[in-house]
């Protein structure tokens, strides 16, 4: 495939760093965040580089109205995961990305929400750099931070949480995640789960086994940011019965300012339930 | 000031909700994330907003080329906030927000990073809500997530981190943060701490006091995304010693994932120590 020359009229002021490492034009990779899902939360700069690459790499769950955002002439790739069948091992994924840069090609590997925030963006990274192809980061609005705007519920809030982690629920087939319960079960903080929908039942239970109380306001966001957007307000001790039902992607937030979260306005909201 | 009709043509389709609480067209409030500096980093629907914006009201650290993207005839309000110094109190603050939108206007009040990251968007959330204004909350791309895209150090990897917190570095004049240490100085998670400049060797000391390893990997990222944006990779020990001569707002990044930063192609980064 012809490679793409830096001084191309579509590249624009972001793709500059090609064409240093020979006589052939190098390729480049951009590991982009597509933010939570909704077109209208892509940066500037995403919508631009979607614009102007030769390949688009993403995932099974990317929305078709971000990819419809790529130039006509691009090319799309899927190497979308489900849970339990991995569509392309993240080996594979690395490879690909180094194949196609070598090649000359303007590579944009789109991420759900940052590619930094458990998205494995790093493990991209390092293999473009082992390689010796240019690779640049955009960070995205990361889910949780879309879902705590949609919710109306800020992770941090004067008096309520001075801290928020960040962790994932995903775990090996049949068994809990394995997290510091000891730390997430600390006052004044909140904890955003990623990936915790399967695993919201055991991990309400380590959290209040390890203190944190029954009654914790907790707000379940199921594809926040996306028209068919869900929400469950309940506590820490319904959690596991009450994302019952839910089956998108999800982000889990436990903490007092999950008790900020509103119904007002909200059509698409499913209950609102004290333990 | 004459109100803006929902169906004014430069609403578009993001201003739907005005208009419903009486014959006067009530105004909307829209906390804005503003990303970290760098236009293009802000999301579509920001970009959208402020060009339809009757009144952007934001904060001394702004960035210039951002506010120059709100229309022409919009009325700009710095209640910008120094240190030491506040230009305007929260509570202040809060009620210009809703007196401007009780006036039928359209405000967007711009936030840098996120508004419910370390925003206090949840207190002007709050104020709108007891007023009755409308109030709605567009996520953007937190400094946490900028700075670590900036230096190509995730703020999650595999086998390094499996968590990432994220606190502020804020304390009362003369005093320490008060923060968890035991809590941040478990192993195996990234703590990034935002606006922690002039307090890093009292948060370097009591990370080392609880536990964390005095060799363990720190990453500064002043100005994070815009162009005089500079850097520091060193060590949680030599982190107070080398943060010295930095000034702009920074983003401290602690953990194994610090490491991962690079100097390469970065012709801002200030010094690469180990202690």
């Amino acid at each position: 495939m012809p490679g793409k020359s830096p001084s191309h009229p579509r590249a624009g002021r972001l793709v500059v760093l090609g064409g240093q490492r020979g006589v052939r034009p190098s390729g480049v990779v951009w590991l982009v965040g597509a933010g939570p899902g909704d077109p209208d939360l892509l940066t500037v700069k995403a919508l631009r580089l979607l614009a102007c690459a030769d390949v688009v790499v993403h995932d099974r769950l990317t929305p078709q109205p971000i990819l419809a955002l790529a130039g006509p002439d691009a090319r799309l790739i899927d190497v979308g995961k489900r849970k339990a069948r991995h569509t392309l091992p993240q080996d594979d994924i690395n490879a690909l990305l180094v194949g196609l840069a070598l090649d000359g090609l303007t590579v944009v590997r789109l991420k759900g929400g940052d590619p930094f925030v458990f998205g494995r963006g790093g493990e991209e990274l390092q293999a473009c750099r082992a390689a010796g192809v240019q690779c640049h980061v955009v960070p995205g609005v990361s889910a949780a931070l879309a879902a705590g705007a949609a919710a109306g519920a800020p992770l941090t809030h004067r008096g309520l949480a001075q801290a928020v982690t960040f962790v994932t629920g995903h775990a090996a087939s049949g068994k809990d995640p394995e997290l510091d319960w000891a730390s997430l079960a600390r006052p004044n903080q909140t904890v955003v789960i990623y990936m915790g929908l399967t695993t919201a039942p055991a991990i309400a239970a380590r959290l209040i086994e390890a203190g944190r109380a029954p009654s914790t306001p907790a707000l379940v966001v199921e594809k926040a940011s996306l028209p068919d957007e869900r929400r469950v307000i309940t506590t820490l001790s319904a959690l596991g019965r009450d994302v019952q039902g839910l089956d998108g992607p999800a982000i889990l937030i436990v903490g007092e300012v999950a008790a900020l979260a509103q119904a007002q306005g909200v059509p698409h909201l499913v209950s609102r339930r004290r333990a």
